[in-house]
């Protein structure tokens, strides 16, 4: 999955032209438009003349006449003037030829609400394949079918029959995709609640044409959009999915996503761990964090986070938490820790300054107002100031507990917010506390986040933290010529043989077809040796006793050779043993497992963990889609819980962390240029020698598709 | 820490009964009131007042007259009745003078809202001191200094100065104790701002005499206490702490606690695993899964459970989920499966009823009932029935999005609701959504829970789920007689000889002085044999060389004994090697760590997880306050991550997890046992073995304290 957008640009330019077009309409045709403002075929036309939408309204209904104040047109065709949007309330049996006649009047976009497509299946699904030909021929853009539709706040422009959008608030700078209707119309509200408007809300329904990943691109190239929000149940094109978040993350705009189905684990049976442990979800887990994506888990967070990062980032994860509550503070300090935040201690005038006030603080971080602040909220004033006149801090969270309550105790540390906001524009406030409506209203006119759960304080902003840690996007990484695959069948041996040709190290072996060529093997690599069986269709070899180690002399490999054959009879009397892999033992290190397995939606991703039960029982793996940098290793490597092995414990020397980087970002580019044909690979233990010695590829396993 | 009431009973009793006198007083002085009732010396007469407290008030001011509608008394002496509850407003130069009165003149118990004492040090912890030994020789109850007070909501009694209780509303069941006054008053506000009231507010402050134990004690008795909130952020009397839990358990009330302070893991140096990693606050997570706590994380979290759990428990731990949104139902389902609860399907007639309503719903569970329900909301009434009708669910949760937003919609639901609760009265029903303020009071009246995140009605289920599964209280385990501590200085061979005295399975051993020595042992034990040194002062044995594993004949121990000795010189040339242990090389198993260690607070504590890198790098282990049964054990055992080791992995066979189980009871009754100068012990490996062969300790390691 290439990241170019050189091929077939000028195509994607008239899309995204016609995208543009169709969201941000001077001329509106509604299709099947009813007098009724409060019908579904109404409501659009309704909301468009109470928001006030300044172009063009072009009602179509085959009645004519004046519909809600505006001639209407029996026939689109009748329309005299370029349509950039139809809107169609008609019922899905009339929606095929509605369709067909918008694209032949050369209309830019096309919102269908009607259900009774695709998800009926059936008949549904051919009538939703049939609009989607419209679209790819004629080059219409259709929003739908099945969806609540779209609305522009800037243009007050309302393409959707839900009564949310009668009364639009002004326009914001947070842009919404969504394939849940019902998930666009709670984020909707909650905005609305505070008087919060958007800057577009778009629901992708059934996606016939226009799909989330589409308007992600889209936000990403919109001047009025800064954080993006997405709430995606499955996505239909993987590689469209991570060029748009690319392309946000160049553009520098923050993405918040809901993708929910985080325990639905794949149950694929597999042979390998990498194809065990591609669960659709660790996939998608994968691709967020390879694109600088936050992952939401509530609707609360996403809405939060979302509306958090529209106005700032932290410029550092060092926060400072001033509280009336000692122990609420300490409960803080843990929820900051753990979201790798920095509670960075004051400098030492800052605590002198404060202890003057207060004398039994010990003005740590958190800083403890204590209860004197009750009688004395200058003491909040006076933390505040100290803590911004510090310059260090990426936010300052103010836990006032029961304070705020009543105006007259707002207005008094209004002063206070400000000249931080002021002095120190960079930084990001936040209060929290068992906050009045009248104190949350004051806190957002003056720039200042507000929670009345102070933990939700800190998940901002670990969320700004992460946004503001400017990483820059990932690095687009050459994908050479196309390599071949391996000739089926696919033995250890060969397998080895084509990662070594790869350019991966793999130990040093000899394949011997009798005892006595296996003794010569070894006399030749060195003793002691390892022997393992080769046998097709054998690939857990320990299990039918076809690894024999650590064999010191000629005797004990002529004897191992001979074990292994009748342990293989034994074990599986219906394989044929081809010979014995004969290998020196390898230096100690530490194992990893490295694969790949070609995802259906998102093509070839790769999976790190470390080897033995951190794979096995505790699935401490990671995830990226290929190809990606060494860098991007690096930090796949600083996701497992187990990283810390990698530096050496247990007597263990510190692993060679910037070799093994190197060949896990090495196969994501095979990963990339390999014949699809290899369906998945895994180096199974790829040993971590010592720092500076490499890592070296012990076992391995290749699985070509069927045909 | 032994769990018996049957010591000092008489006296438990009698402080007890003063507690409930204190608690629930007839007769009120207020030490030092005022005339003024916004004042914080005329708070509480003014409050009492004002919520028509019906007992006597006795203000005692020495200017005496009439003070807010009473007879004023110049001193204490001057009233001529029996007192019950003292609330003392003077400051704390004053209040020394005043408890004496108050002792003498037979109060039954004082509340000091003064600060200025320990929390100060020096002369204000003396005079703490002081405070603490009136109240223990006179065995009047002293809640305070520094205190809020406390508020009995039956009664009336407002004990504080804090303006939030000026109007209490009914009493509920629900009784906090808090060491924060700031906590306690941010509950407080969130129970009246929906018109919850509880039935004992309490802030014990410096905890000069009554500390939070004691309170749990007092609501595990009160027929009016349901369920208890106690926000811990330190605890001075681990066995009393142990004892009231206990004490709430046994009485079948739930507790919720929120104690700050998880990532501050103690950084203690320390020898053994078991020591530094029983930071503090490992401890209270074994204490508090002991006892059946549940362990908030956040303010919301803590009042939503523990007001949830006044009303009812999940009586099994299966849900339901019904919901306008897929997406929002998936994200459900994950965070049921994250947290323990079970999403289990609809029997086939519950499927049939729903989708003949709602023909493209698969009827699974979650139920989505789609968009259908905007026009049609009859569905929501539908799927709740055939979910009640299904009898299997402990929980049902409707998440009905943006929909109950009118007046008509709510009134719409309503019977709905109720005839499920009617009918099925075991069964807990929750509400989430875009709710009004309306439609969280409908369902509160409705005795129906409703949150506006529906991931909070999940994260509330499933601690309702856990306080359900009426799992038994501690047994009590008996202790037999005092264990003597082997002497000083503690080598291997000694401690695994007192190990094996306790009834432990110990790896059989010798310990040879010299080469020959080592032979002869070896030959009684049996081929292959480890060696491993034994000299004062060395615990890594391995890192110095001195461990020797394998040794097939008498060569290599002789070559063996004599390798060790040099290695010792050269790594530690100061030290003196004893000898060598000798023993045969262990049947293969899973390697356990389990330990001891005494804390100041909690007495023996054990510890025990999972070898190698489990317990090393990823802290993989689990706590209990010391003695416990082998139930207990299995707990601790299940909450590893890496448990399913035990169960048999990478070609392992499953090892004998009730002979594991049994040693970790074992060794927990002998570390309640053992005298107080074992300081800490730990078995490092306990290998267990296949099933039904049992454990075998392998190395271990006892530290005497220094005197």
């Amino acid at each position: 999955m290439r990241i170019d957008r050189s091929e077939g640009y000028s195509m994607l330019t008239e899309k995204m032209s016609r995208l543009s077009r169709m969201l941000n309409p001077a001329s509106i045709a509604l299709i099947g438009a009813s007098s009724d403002g409060q019908r579904i075929s109404g409501r659009a036309l309704n909301s468009m003349n109470a928001n006030g939408f300044q172009g063009r309204l072009y009602p179509v209904n085959p009645k004519g006449g004046i519909i809600q104040g505006r001639q209407a047109y029996a026939r689109l065709e009748d329309i005299d003037a370029p349509i950039d949007l139809a809107v169609c309330s008609l019922p899905a049996s009339a929606v095929l030829q509605a369709a067909r006649q918008c694209a032949q009047g050369g209309v830019a976009g096309m919102v269908i609400y009607a259900s009774g497509f695709a998800e009926i299946g059936g008949q549904g699904a051919m009538l939703q394949a049939e609009l989607s030909a419209i679209a790819r021929d004629s080059g219409m853009r259709i929003l739908g079918p099945n969806t609540v539709g779209f609305t522009n706040y800037a243009q007050r422009v309302v393409a959707s029959f839900h009564d949310e959008f009668h009364r639009l608030p002004a326009a914001g700078n947070l842009s919404v995709v969504s394939q849940s209707g019902a998930f666009l119309a709670n984020v909707a509200m909650m905005g609305h609640e505070r008087e919060r408007g958007f800057r577009y809300l778009v629901a992708t329904g059934n996606e016939c044409d226009l799909q989330v990943a589409d308007c992600i691109d889209f936000f990403a190239l919109d001047p009025g959009t800064d954080v993006i929000l997405c709430y995606l149940e499955t996505c239909r094109d993987g590689a469209r999915l991570a060029r748009a978040l690319a392309a946000a993350r160049a553009a520098g705009k923050h993405v918040v996503a809901v993708k929910p189905g985080r325990t639905a684990a794949g149950a694929r049976a597999a042979q390998s761990h990498t194809a065990a442990l591609a669960g659709n979800d660790a996939i998608y887990e994968g691709l967020f964090r390879q694109y600088g994506v936050y992952r939401a888990d509530s609707i609360e967070e996403y809405f939060d986070v979302g509306l958090a990062a529209c106005s700032k980032v932290l410029a550092n994860n060092r926060v400072c938490v001033i509280t009336v509550s000692g122990g609420v503070g300490v409960m803080l300090a843990d929820h900051a820790e753990m979201s790798g935040l920095e509670l960075a201690e004051l400098p030492p005038q800052a605590k002198s300054r404060i202890r003057e006030q207060i004398p039994f603080s010990d003005a740590g971080n958190p800083i403890d107002v204590t209860g004197l602040a009750v009688d004395r909220p200058d003491l909040f004033q006076l933390a505040l100031d100290a803590a911004g006149d510090a310059r260090q801090y990426g936010g300052i969270l103010v836990h006032y507990g029961a304070y705020l309550r009543r105006e007259q105790d707002i207005q008094y540390q209004i002063p206070a917010w400000r000249r931080v906001r002021e002095q120190y524009p960079g930084l990001v406030l936040a209060i929290s506390g068992f906050l009045s409506e009248a104190a949350i209203r004051a806190a957002a006119q003056e720039g200042v986040l507000a929670y009345r759960e102070p933990t939700d304080a800190i998940r901002v902003f670990a969320a700004l933290a992460k946004f503001g840690a400017d990483r820059p996007p990932p690095a687009s990484v050459k994908v050479g010529e196309r390599v071949p695959a391996p000739q089926a069948p696919v033995d250890e041996p060969s397998a080895l043989q084509w990662f070594a040709n790869a350019g991966i190290a793999v130990v040093s072996h000899r394949v011997a077809h009798s005892p006595e060529a296996a003794v010569q093997a070894a006399r030749e690599l060195g003793y002691p040796v390892v022997l393992k069986v080769v046998a097709d269709g054998v690939l857990h070899k320990s299990d039918v006793g076809g690894v024999r180690v650590n064999l010191a002399d000629e005797a004990s490999v002529r004897q191992a050779f001979t074990a292994i054959e009748s342990a293989l009879k034994q074990h599986l009397p219906d394989k044929v043993m081809t010979g014995c892999i004969v290998a020196p033992m390898a230096p100690a290190g530490v194992e990893v497992v490295v694969g790949m397995v070609r995802d259906p939606v998102f093509g070839p991703v790769i999976m790190c963990g470390l080897g033995g039960i951190l794979v096995e029982v505790l699935k401490d793996v990671s995830f990226r889609i290929a190809p990606f940098d060494v860098n991007e290793s690096l930090r796949m490597l600083d996701e497992l819980r187990g990283r810390a092995v990698l530096e050496g414990v247990r007597g263990m020397r510190a692993g060679d962390v910037q070799a093994l980087a190197a060949a896990v970002s090495r196969l994501s580019v095979l990963a990339a240029a390999v014949e699809s044909k290899v369906q998945s690979f895994e180096i199974n233990p790829l040993r971590v020698l010592p720092r500076g010695q490499g890592v070296v590829a012990l076992d391995a396993v290749i699985e070509l598709s069927e045909q």
